[in-house]
């Protein structure tokens, strides 16, 4: 069994990851750490699990490698980096879910994250971790920098034309529509239920911090640099994503030629599902599952493709996708402990 | 027209009655009071009155009982009483939102709230503001305690029973369900989007602070005790309650009999909606105005009266009826204002 | 006082113009019409409308023009062209919330709605009514072809940069996230409750019937050919529409510049609220209201406008649009009757 | 493997059998039929299970019968009745998801089903499948009537103080809440989103065919006739009821002594979470998940108890209470394939 530990365990992505490690079958949960719910059982952090033995505590990072194999980091920006070296000296692994591992250019953390990278060092190593677009790194890796959601539903859209050299100038605009867990467990009255349900609004217009990360890594799939306009919203739901991608495609491709490219590049991927024309994906079709749903749409007399892709943000935008990078680094079954299906209605 | 002032003008029921002011035919609004958002323009605190000329302010009791012949306090216990002494040296009106001036008997205040009442000898003169019992005292009233939104569900729907004395022991049991806007605008994780959405749970079981109120005022319309016991829900919607009020009933009634002794009590009110046989008050068909939507079940098996009334919270339950109150105080027509059609859907 | 009536009144679009004409000060119900709810009153209909004396009728086109000086056709497309020459004849208005009346080219109804169009001698004097576009026309207009939700928010979105010839080539994309009572009142399993809640997802990509309404009143707006990509959503709320627009500025534009295009544009207009750079509409903010709320937002890096409108769809996207019109047609004041404030939270 | 069929597998009971039964790791799914869906595949019918093989058949009784071990039949009451003497004769299992065979009294089935039960030679040996009440009898069954939603709820609220003898006069109120997808997936406006979102509303009052098994079940507990007065209100969330249970209790109970007769009662019980005093139980805390959540509550001055349950209507109230079921007529590990965590948030 491997040892798994948990740091910042008491949000909704440490809640997903408790979920399906509890449930994984080669996985022990070991440590569950948490500053301000130290000494609190599982149950009274969240009320869903009720009746379970864990406990959180408040562990230091030395003490957490000890005992464990793996470790989860699902903390704010700034924590995974002090974590990072002693992991590493300690030869055990760490996938974090913030971005502290997720940009090759320490510069490029600094002008967004607003904050120094205390071991850049380690960035040449790190690996982002994309299964479909880094599997080979990932399973060689002893840290991931597990990709942001909204990144993770753009990427995936994105990869099959930009590895093909079909978009033009290297321009796509994302619009994405988030549910609201994507913001994360906190007192903050503008998260409140009355505030928010009923409503629609884009935020962080031009300005959100998964670009970068976005432009990253379409770069690097284009192999030149990638523009991406990416407009979020928040919308009345707990979970999912839908990202509505737009990119303008050179002569000579047809709907059914772009339809190739995606069959083929995901033709042995087990959480890619690529739709028939006429239908869209939807976040309820991949709510609690590891599965990304996409859509290719096609319009010749503009040459846009509209591709449409759904992930559940706290699933394949960040907990179920960590599990499948743990499951690729110490050479499980890639799908073991997530393979659940979406839970419908 | 009638100079209106508000203080605690930027929770959701003094959004509310800024909305019912605001358009009122025969009043201004000439004070918004509160400490946080001193300074900001309405559309800075609620984004719905963005382009009105209202402007947030802190200030004294003595100011604002010169600027106006009504205040509105829609604050936390324990204001209003601050308020209180100096409206009515001035010779201006108060209406509390909260509970300090809902009580006749000071003792029970203090034992639920925790606090002393810094003028018990207003609470003789000042009237329990529900005015399909107490009109008359309203139009006379200086000082008024606006109900609190489960007591003016549960007290309409048993005026009737317990006025024709129909009512066995002086019990009853009220199953109470609000929307989310109860609890106020506030920053608390436990009332987030995320938390609260697909939720419905009791609370306060047995401990409500309404429970006083309820008891008052129904033993008052019984002339003799009556015990209620009240257990409130969340659910997952922003306005509204539903109670469903248990009841048992003396021999001799019958369903028809029950049914008249509402016509009669209510047939000249004109926010009071009684629901044929087969119907069941919904939250959706009161939203945002001042109707109680009422319908009458009874099982002569157990001799068991389940009456159910529907009101908005915000509404009935709070700023419209606070309005309706107003406009009895200053002999205006009693609908003025507030009778608005409930939006739907 | 207006006599005014509705045709298929039973619909939301319909229920919406009940609740506003009914408060209207200068207008008299007289007539409201459906085939499947003849015989009711208005309550068995709309719960909200409980206690209201209006009554459901069949209603022949003579007998309906007969009783009114305008008309309201909430109805599927196909019945407004039936009543609109009896409606001419008589003299009286005709505001059709449906298609019959938006284009100017018979030719491109008949190829988005599948039917002839049985009166296209009337489509030269009809006007679209979109008031702050064609006030001038709609004051002398006998038939109003009351615009589409989707298109109110995308041209009032593009209205000044297109007028001031800002944008490049005639193209634009808008990503357009709507509530769920826009596919109106129906029998669907599809649009259930627990189908839709937690649901976002596209819909009628590159195929939806709103995109010749767009494409017609941008292109009168550039007096040039505009394609509009149009890409609709649904998400998990009843009322709003927001419409994220891309479009790209030809050189020597600022966001300052583009900022004072719409301040001018606008600078009158009752119902437009422009947000400071930094905030952006969201459907809360204009619920039950005619605003339409717009943000303007600049990207010089790669000259594209990203501007956000936010209207309510049963608001100022359909009802109370067509009351505006109306308020218009009769020399009322136009803000008569629907100047009431978003309902919030 | 054990060989397993649904009938009725359209529907929401049937999608979740499907999602339960497909990760279950001693079931292999042989069999599924519809007579709507015959000749599509699972993602056809359900988006969440695109990918998956299963394809819907329309197959006689007799067939599936062959091709299975056991058939779980999700479709209207009614049916199994059909398919329940073929099951037998073929030796195989049958677990019915409606009422037919929940009554030991035909008469009671046939007063409130309306229709004539076809084999009520049948119901002697068919077995009540509640596991904590029923166990034994249920490793014995070919034939279990799964209990409603409604009646679970109530029945696992109020065992221990029934078996106890605590409760006087055999007489109780339960009123419940519950999720949306309990009234199934049909096509009908009155469950429509907007229909729903915002509603809070009771139904059936006093006449919910829950109502007949509720009292079997509490009869049998108390070995005395107990009346169950039951009020169920639609809420408006997709899963999860909660059920709020008034008792009056016998003198000589204090809430501890209540309390030790839960503990007692349910400490074996691997799906029962009792709460300690002041935590409530909701319905997010169950959701997706064969749990269910009490709270015990005491007020003694009127010798009421209120229990509180929570369930997921369709886990434990219909498909995962199934297969617990199924894992006990089977010999297998009794949380087999139901031992997921809730899905949170």
């Amino acid at each position: 069994m491997i040892k798994a530990g948990i740091v910042g365990a008491s949000g909704y992505t440490g809640g997903e990851l408790i979920r399906l490690l509890h449930a994984h079958p080669e996985v022990e949960l070991t440590a569950l750490s948490s500053r301000t719910y130290s000494g609190k059982r599982a149950g009274e952090v969240f009320s869903s699990l009720r009746g379970l033995d864990y406990q959180f505590e408040d562990l230091e990072p030395e003490v957490i490698a000890a005992k464990t194999d793996v470790i989860f980091v699902a903390a704010p920006h700034g924590v995974a980096m002090e974590y990072a070296p002693i992991v590493q000296a300690a030869g055990k692994k760490l996938i974090d879910m913030g971005p502290d591992f997720r940009f090759r250019d320490p510069g490029l953390y600094e002008q967004w994250y607003k904050i120094p990278h205390s071991c850049p060092q380690l960035l040449a190593s790190a690996v982002y971790g994309l299964p479909e677009i880094h599997r080979q790194e990932i399973a060689e890796a002893q840290i991931i920098g597990n990709p942001g959601c909204y990144p993770t539903s753009i990427i995936l859209a994105l990869a099959p034309l930009l590895e093909a050299g079909a978009v033009v100038d290297g321009f796509v605009i994302a619009d994405s529509k988030s549910g609201i867990s994507g913001a994360g467990r906190k007192a903050d009255a503008a998260y409140g239920f009355c505030e928010l349900s009923g409503e629609v609004r884009p935020y962080g217009v031009l300005q959100h911090r998964h670009v970068p990360e976005i432009e990253q890594e379409l770069s690097y799939l284009a192999g030149a640099k990638v523009k991406a306009l990416f407009t979020p919203h928040l919308v009345p739901m707990i979970r999912g994503i839908v990202s509505t991608v737009y990119a303008w495609i050179k002569p000579g491709y047809s709907e059914e030629l772009i339809r190739s490219l995606y069959a083929e590049c995901y033709k042995d991927e087990p959480f890619i599902r690529l739709l028939e024309a006429g239908s869209h994906p939807g976040t309820k079709a991949v709510a609690g599952s590891n599965y990304c749903d996409i859509s290719i749409n096609f319009d010749p007399s503009t040459s846009t493709a509209i591709i449409v892709s759904a992930i559940d943000n706290l699933g394949k935008g960040a907990a179920s996708q960590a599990v499948q990078c743990m499951n690729i680094m110490f050479g499980l079954e890639e799908t073991a402990g997530i393979s659940g299906l979406p839970l419908f209605p």
